[in-house]
């Protein structure tokens, strides 16, 4: 018997919707709704269910950049194996794409009968790929290392681990079903066997599809809402920001973008002994509802010269939203599109949880590092962060269909 | 200001369903549907939006016991201080009660402005409270100890971790949405600061409301329908089962359950390797499907004698449905209500990931403690398993309205 035959796809049991499509269908009820990211335009709640959301594995650009943040996520780097090479890595990165294709598809892995995600849909799985400076050195193809990929600054706040930083290879999951979004961490591992050692992994989650009544921005570990200033797809410059422009260079990045990846453990217990006040002060911030400190609602600009009654600014000196605001930093602005993390309690009973911050850009160089750096020298909420993991990323534009990701770095 | 005024409660932001009702609304869409267990009644499939959907607090039974599988839960377990004592331990008592009625309601806890599931409606949470041996002698109630609480066996194929086992105290936190699981965590960790200490906490999950088009049964991580054998609320012996009766011993007890917990690490690369054919004869059980292999459907009772056109059992001897079947165990039967786990992987490569396996029963030595012993003999799945950690806990009956729970064990 062949094993396959007994697996139905997941997309046969399921009326699959199509991201694209799934606004203009009107199913009815609210459950289904996207807890979307400010990072998404304000459109039409989409109404499909959890289970039947099909994100496109084949375009422009690769899923998981502006895909709306979904509940679970894994991040994982893995190294080439030493005598791996550059047709065993493009052979990985061509399994890899056709198990993404499929999986996200809402089809079982190529290679196999894991069965974990049989009953579910394509829950809005993405599978996102990258590569680190050390796949260069070790494919032989430095010569097309691009000069954004240049080691990110140390910052004087950061107290990195070396083995959960960095990797060769970067991968990024995304699914809003757990048992989805596992069995392609799954797959993936197994198509690097023997190819790729994994480096490290981490797990996040967000929200869950339909835990608000509307698509609001989402919430970080610190109740903080976080993603309010985000560039917005309808926004003219934000393919500029974002991805590297049709032209640009390395010309294997076209339409790619850059991953900065940083582990930020939160402080919980410091910042919940501060009053509510104290809090909104180092955000510059209301809890509540996100609005700036100098007036409106969450996506009111900031008025960085709002005073109070007493003449001191509405929005402290060193407040995170003015340190980080993009007119304070040269226009420089990143898709910020991070997952929440709890490992745990460390043995002093501190909560082992914070950030996996995934920013995307056009520029490292023009958009997280700037920024960082005046967080580190100014921030006030920088004192209940501790960064503890970092990655750069170069991670090429979308395959074409018959194409697999990076083809034109390693074939070109 | 009083703090307290900015947050509105998550009740008033969401039109909040009771759970009890959900069944009866008509709100459209099939987005919403639980991925409800085997373990509930067959009922027509719950309509009420994933955030909206409120369990209540007070009753004859705890929640978490049989409220539907959520996609979310942690895990945690609490020694008492040494000098905490009886009347510290009812105060952390009534803390918990209070936050756990808060929360499941909707609103903020009690105590603070974390503000983390701000924006979500309560999103089925429930907490549930238990009893270890250790909180008996620690408040001087030796003589309330039940007799069920006697310590598990030990198994042969135990490897127990004696830091991530036992306990106090124990919390279950489960809830459809990350951030509204988080946050009863941390309560509940507040709550217990400078009486109790954590112990030990680990995370679980489980397949999405939504992520299914219709209510099926769980799959773990080797990709098993698991739980359709559970008994069900709708048969006549169910609460003689799983529930200490009205005039059980100990008095405090009525209307409780015995919680059987184990960490239980599934070895899937080993497991991957089999064939299909291979995992569907240790388990006794089609992947696909779940149907027996003696045949029918999922539900279709295992036929034990049917043999195969070769003389053979069509459910092999050491297949894992036939070890743990009830009628092969004097009728013995708990109602299992398991999240899956994912920390990461280990330093072979490894997956850290398998099943937070949590059984609900009236007396364990009639229940886990049997079947435990026959899968430990003869088993073809323990191969596969490894048992890392082992705890029973006294969860008392329900609080009514004004008491807290355990108050007849500490104020009886």
């Amino acid at each position: 018997m062949n094993e396959h035959d007994t697996s139905p796809t997941r997309r046969r049991l399921l009326g699959t919707v199509g991201a694209a499509g799934a606004a203009g269908l009107a199913l009815g009820g609210a459950g289904g709704a996207f807890a979307r990211s400010a990072a998404e335009d304000e459109a039409p709640t989409a109404l499909a269910t959890v289970g039947s959301t099909e994100v496109p594995f084949h375009g422009r650009h690769q899923p998981g950049i502006t895909t709306p943040l979904q509940a679970h996520a894994h991040l994982a780097a893995f190294d080439l194996v030493s005598d791996a090479g550059r047709g065993r890595a493009a052979a990985l990165l061509r399994r890899w794409s056709r198990t993404a294709a499929a999986l996200m598809a809402g089809g079982p892995a190529p290679d196999g009968h894991s069965g974990v995600a049989l009953d579910a849909g394509p829950s809005s799985l993405t599978v996102t790929f990258g590569f680190g400076r050390g796949f260069f050195r070790r494919t032989g193809l430095t010569a097309r290392l691009p000069e954004a990929l240049a080691p990110l600054p140390q910052f004087s706040a950061d107290a990195l681990d070396a083995r959960r930083s960095d990797g060769d290879l970067w991968v990024q999951v995304g699914a809003d079903d757990g048992l989805v979004a596992f069995e392609a961490l799954r797959a993936v591992q197994r198509d690097a066997s023997g190819t790729a050692r994994l480096r490290w992994q981490m797990n996040g989650f967000n929200r869950s599809a339909g835990a608000t009544a509307r698509p609001m921005t989402m919430r970080n570990l610190m109740g903080q809402v976080d993603g309010t200033n985000n560039p917005k797809p309808s926004e003219p410059d934000f393919d500029e920001r974002v991805f590297v422009p049709p032209g640009g260079t390395p010309d294997w990045m076209e339409h790619g973008s850059y991953a900065v990846f940083r582990r930020i453990r939160m402080l919980l217990d410091s910042w919940d002994e501060l009053s509510l006040a104290r809090q909104e002060k180092v955000i510059g911030r209301r809890k509540a509802d996100g609005a700036p400190l100098s007036g409106g609602t969450e996506t009111t600009a900031v008025d960085m010269e709002k005073r109070k009654g007493d003449g001191s600014p509405a929005v402290a000196a060193n407040a995170h939203v003015r340190v980080t605001a993009p007119d304070t930093n040269g226009g420089a602005a990143m898709l910020r599109r991070s997952f929440s993390f709890h490992d745990g309690f460390r043995d002093d009973g501190a909560p082992d949880a914070g950030l996996l911050f995934v920013a995307w850009q056009a520029d490292p160089l023009t958009g997280f590092v700037p920024v960082q750096r005046k967080l580190d020298s100014g921030d006030a909420l920088s004192a209940f962060l501790r960064h503890e993991a970092s990655a750069l990323f170069a991670v090429p534009g979308g395959a074409a269909e018959g194409e697999y990701v990076g083809q034109r770095l390693l074939e070109g």
